[in-house]
């Protein structure tokens, strides 16, 4: 058979800056790129393995989860194949189908997903509105009460901590304590932050603790990760009757080669960078004060911002679209010529974006891209 | 905090001609070490996502699915993370927890953990055990209509189409045909075959296809094949009610990296490698011929080969090591020294392994080799 052209080529973003907030967090450091190469082959990591992927000693995968460990500040820790799946399996083993779980209202899709999947109901809680969408911790404790009165058991409570619609962070710790005090295990999706910022899973009383190598801890996708306290690791961490080294919920191992290697090799990375959020994130403050001196152009969720992850509504972007004769796809193309990508082609209304990892040079170039295309534009 | 030195280096592969069977279907070909630099970073397909990665255009996902049901001659095809996960998901999807499966005697421990992770009963297909350890179709018939007239109802029949201990091929013609004749849907496991020999899952009247890209696909790990007749979509493929794009049991999406740049990237050179395949199964029959020179040591599993594994008994090795000065390790020694690894140090008693893909020159010198260290020491 002949097969059809795939067009595998993907340049964007070396000859760019990526604004999409997806991509920011899980582009390889050099240390990385040179595990790429040499874990490349299918099922690399595994010349030395006796049975156990945790186990593993060359490369030293045992000598990595203890690191991680250490760095999230949680008891037990595996790796897996996602954010999205290190929930499911949390759901899959302490929950039952017909169970009801509580979700923050600014969850990403894959939580209500995972819960699909595990056949579990979800409340909701709601978040604040327009324009700051915040989670709030009390409204969330006092729809978990509600939830724990209304249907006598509530088996998990998941909080986002920072979410992928407005980059909001929320109240980890009193979430955790909380929860504790209810007696409900909590689950924090660290997606957005495990690997940006400081996790400390256990200082803020979190049962388990989830994050995404591909999204924010420099790894070549999919791999995921998932902490939890040692009282659960029985549960979770359940072997095989029939072959005893093997973790049920894992299927034995979970992911096992350029994944890995790249988050194995960009820890260290990782650990430095994460000691640098609070510059982030006035990079990232600094950024939104340069864009909103634009007017028509004001950024939603938590003022001022907490992450690099920011929204935006712009009205005036939107005004432009009407008169431009490329209608909507103004923005993009503008953008695109200035090697500015990662806003979708014909979104005007409004956009999030990432500088995550930018130096401050190149977010200015950014910022004064933006003022030129309106300068340009607007009547 | 100070990480711990994983030592994430790796040239195995490259300075050593590698007979460990896991290793030899998942090296990448140069198409694939392009794309798994294009692709390294976290989420490097997302660029054009408009929500559903089986349909992204650039890289054409969708093109390639589309080769891909081609290829394996099946109607519906998804990536996973793995055989395993696509096991778990076709017994998530399809069966009850307490629900009975019928599976094969040579089965994959991962078969066995899926079914365990569903909460699933196994009725086991005995083999033929020593020396051949077939897996015979009257044999497997007559196990399942014993079970379907014992437990009423089997939800699903399991075979391992080649298995990873034998290299044993079995005949799923026959397979798919007494399975849909009884009623009872087939998932035919091809881990070792996929990728390596054709599969034709209509003309062979499967269910459920299922592979590994790392495994023998020339992919990068950790990516799984799962295909469907189309009758079965709309159970497996059923999308969220509340993210109408998004397929449940996938979690939205699965594989999105370097996995799947490099499985899509390889899959021409494996169409062209498939067609080959009697070359490499002559290449291996030679191999075992020539191995088989040396008295004492002898193929097990069905004769003459089917399949680039094998597993040998070597009593005159384990005779060897108990009065080799080093013990059971002078095997892995020698052949470290000239340069062959992927038999297990300390392993003597019998191994498996695989030449696949090496040239007829680097399957002599290392049955040359083999001969040399067993001259050098027997008495």
């Amino acid at each position: 058979m002949e097969c059809n052209d795939y067009n595998i080529t993907r340049d964007l973003e070396r000859k760019n800056l990526n604004l999409n907030p997806l991509q920011r967090g899980g582009v390889l450091p050099r240390e990385a790129r040179e595990a790429l190469h040499d874990f490349g082959d299918g099922y690399s990591v595994c010349d030395y393995c006796s049975g156990r992927l945790d186990e593993i000693a060359k490369p030293s995968i045992s000598g990595f989860l203890e690191d991680l460990s250490k760095f999230l500040k949680v008891d037990d820790v595996r790796t897996t194949h996602g954010a999205r799946e290190s929930k499911f399996i949390v759901m899959h083993s302490i929950c039952e189908p017909g169970d009801v779980i509580v979700v923050d209202g600014n969850a990403h899709y894959t939580t209500h997903l995972a819960a699909e999947r595990a056949g579990l109901e979800i409340i909701e809680v709601p978040n604040s509105r327009y324009p700051e969408f915040r989670v709030d911790m009390d409204v969330y404790e006092e729809t978990l009460k509600n939830s724990i009165d209304e249907y006598g058991e509530i088996k998990l409570a998941v909080l986002t901590h920072v979410d992928g619609d407005y980059g909001n962070l929320t109240d980890a710790k009193s979430f955790g304590n909380f929860c504790n005090k209810l007696n409900v295990p909590s689950l924090l999706n660290c997606a957005y932050s495990m690997g940006r910022l400081p996790i400390d899973a256990n200082g803020w009383n979190i049962d388990f603790v989830v994050g995404s190598g591909h999204k924010s801890m420099a790894a070549s996708g999919p791999i995921g990760v998932l902490g939890m306290k040692h009282e659960w690791a029985e549960t979770l961490l359940k072997r095989s009757p029939r072959h005893t080294k093997k973790e049920i919920e894992m299927l034995g191992c979970t992911s096992r080669g350029a994944p890995i290697a790249t988050l194995m090799a960009s820890l260290p990375h990782v650990v430095s960078r994460v000691n640098n959020w609070n510059e982030e994130v006035e990079l990232s403050r600094s950024f939104v004060a340069k864009l909103e001196e634009i007017e028509g152009i004001t950024q939603l969720g938590i003022r001022p911002t907490n992450h690099d992850l920011v929204r935006f509504d712009t009205p005036i972007l939107h005004e432009i679209s009407k008169i431009h004769p490329r209608k909507g796809f103004f923005l993009y193309e503008e953008l695109k010529s200035r090697n500015i990508v990662g806003i979708k082609r014909g979104q005007t209304e409004w956009f999030k974006c990432s500088t995550y990892g930018m130096s401050k040079d190149q977010r200015d170039y950014i910022t004064d891209s933006f003022k030129e295309i309106v300068e340009k534009f607007a009547k």
